[in-house]
């Protein structure tokens, strides 16, 4: 894919992750086994591991000692993954499937618990509670982020502050913190470090909005998922809720979107009202404004290759046309 | 309560954790800090920090240094109990309730994460990668224990092996952790932290399987909960396993223990079976023989009043009659 190009600089650390993230999942317990491979195997584009890397490298070219933090941060994306899995209410309402759905509830609760806590394993090995501390603070906020999704949903009088909160703590959190912990464990000043949080927090916020603007544009090929798969779940992102201010249909698609049944039932018409109004464009808007803020962090790092490559990689990152 | 007697070197310390442990849940988003502080307020034995406390105080009267330890071990007993509460098969099968019950299922799950995630903020204050190790290691096993469990239910061929791995994984892991880390916190010789460990260990068996006798004799007043609301949910306990193995109506309850409806409908005949073979002799005799192992570790360590008092406390846990 694309953005590999971005990553040739660590392509070798990123195949040694991928080894030990299998090694890491490895228990006695077959159906865990199996079921933390499956997640592994799922893969992913592995940004997080890709981010604390090319952080780090910024430094130095040592990368080992960067590398368990990075497949701890993975495990950590792919616990919240796996318990974001937890069926919702609507999905217990369907007849059949409910009780294997609900099966794999409980085992996506536990393997979710065992893959964070073999990170947990691999940040001890650093002997550094600073990285620590950073860790369990995101973590605590990110579960915050899941209740505010959890509350948020069908709820058409969200404020655009409500929304970015939201993803903030749903993408941009982790993403700032791979970006932090690169720097951190190669000991980078204090002034660096957080610039170099800062600019994973605005590409955080920049990649999150572009894939919610694909959810309404892009089709289910390229998604993995059907369009509008958000929108379908009551989940209202930033081109609906733009739509929900200003577009002149915003009575009908408030109607709409209050109902769990009419989510589903009328998702093309809601992608349909959404994709119409300004509100695509104003999201683009708003996730250029992060790439441009991420970008300006950038400024405040010793001029080198890998920088120009960070940038490219954001502009990249927030435009995304798969 | 009885056992308060024993926790009066440590009622101190006691009264402060359980002022910590409202502080440390501590959330803006108020649905997460009702779930934390109802976790919290439903109180228990605070059995785990006053472990850590009491093989602390073996070796030092200043226990300030081992609270957060003590809090943080309280704050993961939370975290795995709350997500026991994660709904199982067969309630999802119920009717109106499902929805709110489900709705509860996510939260379960959130606030697990949350309060486990505190507990590491604490964890990492002390900057000792040892104490992170011992509690990753035990967090991972716990988790494999989850599964043995749903693996287990209705399940009447499982052995004394699978039974024994359960309860180990489900509790007397954790106690021998809080036992073991208050030791290492006073940085107690490698043999001493290792006895001590054992001894949490045998008395954490003792204390499970004795808790499984109850879930038969005792009454509903007594144990807050219907009594065999284990084998209501075919988790099937040392006491029945052994009538599976040497009851003349070993063919009935076997048949009975493999239905999921049948765990339900007639409970009271498999209580009556299970109580009336000496399944519940015999898994006395199991219980006394764990705390004498339990008592054997405290020789290992110096004398002192306080062994003493862990002594008794043992006879008291492994006998309890509440």
């Amino acid at each position: 894919m694309v953005e590999f190009d971005f990553f040739y600089p660590i392509s070798r650390e990123l195949d040694i992750i991928e080894e030990d993230l299998s090694k890491h999942i490895d228990t006695n317990v077959s159906l865990l086994m199996n079921a933390s491979t499956h997640l592994v195997k799922a893969g992913g584009k592995r940004l997080r591991p890709a981010f604390t890397l090319l952080t780090a490298k910024l430094y130095s070219n040592d990368l080992e000692d960067v590398i368990p933090m990075a497949v701890a941060l993975e495990l950590i994306h792919m616990a919240t993954l796996v318990h974001d899995d937890v069926i919702d209410n609507s999905d217990t309402r369907r007849g059949a499937d409910t009780v294997k759905k609900n099966w794999g509830n409980r085992l996506s609760l536990y393997s979710g618990n065992f893959v964070f806590a073999r990170s947990l394993s691999l940040i001890a090995s650093y002997n550094r509670s600073d990285l620590v501390d950073v860790l369990a603070d995101a973590s605590m906020r990110i579960c915050e982020g899941e209740i505010y999704q959890m509350l948020s949903s069908y709820n058409t009088e969200q404020s655009l502050k409500d929304y970015l909160r939201r993803i903030e703590r749903k993408t941009a959190l982790l993403i700032s913190v791979s970006c932090q912990l690169g720097a951190m464990i190669k000991n980078a000043k204090k002034e660096e470090v957080l610039a170099i949080q800062r600019y994973g927090y605005y590409l955080g916020m920049a990649f999150q909005i572009t894939d919610d603007i694909l959810d309404f544009i892009a089709d289910e090929q390229t998604l993995g998922k059907p369009t509008g798969s958000d929108i379908r779940q009551g989940v209202i992102t930033l081109p609906a809720l733009f739509a929900l201010k200003h577009d002149s249909r915003k009575k009908e698609l408030k109607y709409l979107l209050t109902s769990p049944e009419l989510c589903q039932r009328q998702a093309d018409r809601i992608i349909d009202i959404v994709t119409n109004s300004h509100g695509i464009d104003y999201a683009y808007n708003v996730t250029n404004k992060y790439s441009i803020k991420a970008k300006e962090q950038l400024r405040l790092l010793p001029n080198c290759e890998l920088k120009d490559t960070l940038a490219s990689l954001t502009d990249f990152i927030s435009a995304r046309d798969f």
